[in-house]
């Protein structure tokens, strides 16, 4: 059985919507961010890098969210094109790109105070990465516009997944730094999110980590029942 | 066939060594940096982002390096643990790992004037990069160590041309800013450079784009027959 290390409304939350999706059984440890139980010598031997998620597997240990997401579709043969499909061309270097340029800018939006090195940096450092994320979102709803079947409101995708809870946090967090994220103006994402919100994977996600509802179009911050989203 | 948007000495050079060591035709296209070709409307329509490289393939363009390189190893059976396999879990994880956290870190230190957004804001921001750089490699070497089949002197893999390409940029950008990266603390990711660079595929590399000889170990700036590398 999958054991997913998590904390609540963290990167884990993608991975515990896929595992829903897909109906597979696992367990959570959660991961206390209070205690910095990420740091712990134990949780590094599940990662050496100390982020969540890890997900424990038949094969060992898994971590970085794009490439849980990739071999969980892999392995159960659903949300993505699988390999030597036509369209796995266009899914994977979607995947990438929201991976590596996309969740990459949110993170260091999120923690723009680590990443600038100083605090007066930090207003420079920060503007410059908006506008990369503002830049991301135009091309991911021109993309989002084309409707492909690994990315649309009717399906679920390890995508579309992905995709929705970063826009949940885009909504979020920083907090007091969220005005200039408007959802409204990515018409194509948002018309994904609000389907993905609507299916039992999110609601049961939701009950798990105390999401509150509409958990990706109008966001409100966690309440979980154990652990601290930040 | 295959057709690569490259530039001299730029990600394309990964792309390419996987091309080489997979014996595959292919046509190359110079993406020209001295006219900043890579943001004209052309090049955009086959990579938004106006990032090098792209490929063209039978199933439409993809760009990110390292949705390339799986996409290259699962239609041709070859640089990577396959799907279905038990070593996939470590690879795919190591593989996102390079692509999203280290490819993108060595990315902000190269380019730290944009990332920091404010020239008084470099020092800090570059500092910090660095940091997180020499961790990162401190991690993949310990990876190393462990000589997985996907990383070993002995074999090419996705994973090898990858970093074996980021260890040569570090010693290279930006210029006049390398000092304090010294590839002999991390033997064991040396001696998977020094091996790749003996390899044929580093040598059709090398009269292409004009790299000289040691091009991972103890490289030196191109002198590519077109194009620029910066």
């Amino acid at each position: 059985m999958y054991v997913l290390h998590y904390a609540p409304d963290n990167s884990s939350l993608i991975v515990r919507l896929a595992l829903e999706e897909l109906d597979q059984p696992y367990e959570t440890r959660l991961v206390d961010r209070r205690t910095r139980q990420q740091d712990s010598a134990e949780y590094c031997r599940l990662h050496p890098n100390g982020l969540i998620p890890a997900l424990e597997t038949p094969d060992g240990a898994i971590f970085e969210t794009g490439a849980i997401l990739l071999w969980l579709s892999e392995r159960h043969g659903a949300l993505a094109p699988q390999p030597g499909s036509s369209e796995r061309v266009a899914f994977l270097k979607w995947l990438f790109f929201t991976s590596n340029t996309f969740h990459a800018d949110i993170r260091m939006h999120f923690y723009a105070d680590r990443f600038a090195g100083a605090p007066e940096a930090i207003p420079a450092f920060d503007a410059a990465t908006r506008g990369r994320i503002a830049r991301h979102l135009t091309i991911l709803d021109e993309m989002a516009q084309t409707r492909p079947t690994w990315f649309s409101p009717d399906s679920s995708s390890a995508m579309t997944l992905y995709v929705s809870c970063l826009l949940r946090w885009l909504a979020l967090y920083p907090k007091g730094g969220t005005d200039w994220f408007d959802l409204a103006a990515y018409p194509a994402l948002r018309a994904v999110a609000a389907a993905m919100e609507r299916r039992p994977s999110a609601r049961k996600a939701t009950l798990a980590e105390g999401l509150g509802a509409t958990i990706f179009t109008k966001p409100s911050h966690a309440c979980p029942p154990e652990g601290s989203a930040t």
